[in-house]
């Protein structure tokens, strides 16, 4: 069975010049259970659009593993109402497993009380490296633009998300899209894991807005930017801080804002501190 | 202790004709803790404004309540990492908080299998009521533009979103903001509730996309329309065909989309059939 990442329409627009027939291309959403060894860890709704790469990059960003090695096997597996993700992890990684369970956010529902969900939900993050690296004006000015160019399902239905990574001085080597925009992060995340590259020798670039989670998933995969085409929340920001990461909002028109640790953009502009 | 909506921070903005300091105000967001009969159905973070509406919201758009007559108490309980919205239930919603606890979908880790978990991920929904209701192409063409003059927080911030109510001949009778686009729908399904009116007397307005949670929410809830700034998922247009909802995208600039049931919007335009 195969899954089309996006279904032909027929509408009626009203516009206040009359009305028309319309052919529109919606993007297409699935249901994916992340399963770790037997147990589903989590059911998220996806762009059915590399999925291994999903499934993998949430398994890092999670926090579930912390290397490709753990894994022992992984399989897509069709159902009729969507497909599973099935990982067989090792032995040792039981605890993670258990562990991140208890730690998300969202409908986790088993069992906790409140102020026991609320401690869990606030993540330690670790530092992130990318000490050295360094961006210039360009490389970040020029970022969003050029994740534009990665974003086919976006042109047919303007209506996802992407995410990309992005090198100094070689622009988007990879991008990924999804309906939701963590789903994005995590494609992206899981096609570096699975093609060795390191996300600390880079940055990540998002077509949203940067909430608490995009953060814990950069800071946990140590990578040293994210830089968005809008804002972040203030505790995303505060979280970046935290973890050493540089935090670039508002990045479009060729211009964008630094909100923290801005030793890794190289100033090429009149007066940068 | 009182949660802020935003907080306001000093960056630097780096533009093509040079850097300057700029101050900008950034959406917080806290961690929400839902709580049954003592024990946490979800964590969900969300802006920090009518968190009452919220928790209501909450708990009949997930099918936990059918009712606010099911509630013996509730209350908001602040902790040091966020806040718990506790409900005390009738002893016989406890089936619906298991029941529901199997169905979310998101990080659910409670141990089903995949191919349970994607089975219970794909909800029953009723169909809805208001069938009588007729909106005008005026209501509908001016429904997104009336929205944004109920969205301080996107004002200050432009990085939140809204969720109205609309009636027929009325505009926006009541609006709801939150970095998260579900939970700003949740909290405008719970003021209603707490206002003694009924859903199936209007439209829910969003200033997003339409993903499938947001029209499960809808038909849970019976509100018969569900109008959209920018497209839905394809799984979501099904959906709202099947739920008997009428979904309207790309509402904005005076036009808009009709993709389902448009018995209920009256036409006024030329050559609407």
């Amino acid at each position: 069975m195969t899954h089309p990442a996006s279904s032909s329409l027929t509408g009626l627009s009203v516009q206040a010049d009359g009305s028309r027939t319309v052919h529109r291309a919606l993007p297409e959403e699935v249901a994916v259970a992340i399963v770790f060894n037997g147990s589903t860890q989590a059911v998220m709704m996806a762009s059915p659009t590399d999925l291994a790469d999903f499934a993998h990059g949430f398994a890092l960003s999670e926090g579930v593993i912390t290397d490709l090695s753990q894994i022992e096997n992984f399989e897509l597996v069709d159902h009729p109402n969507g497909l599973e993700a099935r990982f067989w992890l090792a032995e040792d990684r039981a605890e993670a497993i258990a562990a991140r369970r208890r730690l998300m956010a969202g409908p986790v529902g088993c069992g906790l009380c409140g102020i026991d969900s609320l401690e869990q939900a606030d993540r330690d993050l670790p530092q992130v490296g990318g000490a050295g690296l360094r961006f210039s004006y360009a490389d970040i000015a020029g970022a969003t633009d050029a994740l534009r160019n990665h974003q086919p399902l976006h042109d047919l239905t303007h209506a996802t998300h992407a995410a990309g990574f992005l090198q100094p001085g070689k622009g988007i080597i990879l991008a990924r899209e999804d309906v939701g925009r963590h789903n994005a992060l995590d494609k992206v995340i899981g096609a570096l894991a699975l093609a060795g590259i390191d996300p600390a020798s880079g940055a990540f670039v998002m077509t949203s807005r940067l909430s608490i989670e995009l953060v814990q998933k950069t800071a946990v995969t140590r990578a040293p930017v994210l830089i968005a085409v809008s804002a972040p929340t203030a505790y995303a920001l505060r979280a970046a801080k935290a973890a050493g990461i540089t935090l670039v909002a508002f990045a479009r028109g060729g211009g964008f804002d630094i909100y923290s640790h801005p030793k890794r953009i190289i100033p090429e502009v009149p007066n940068v501190p």
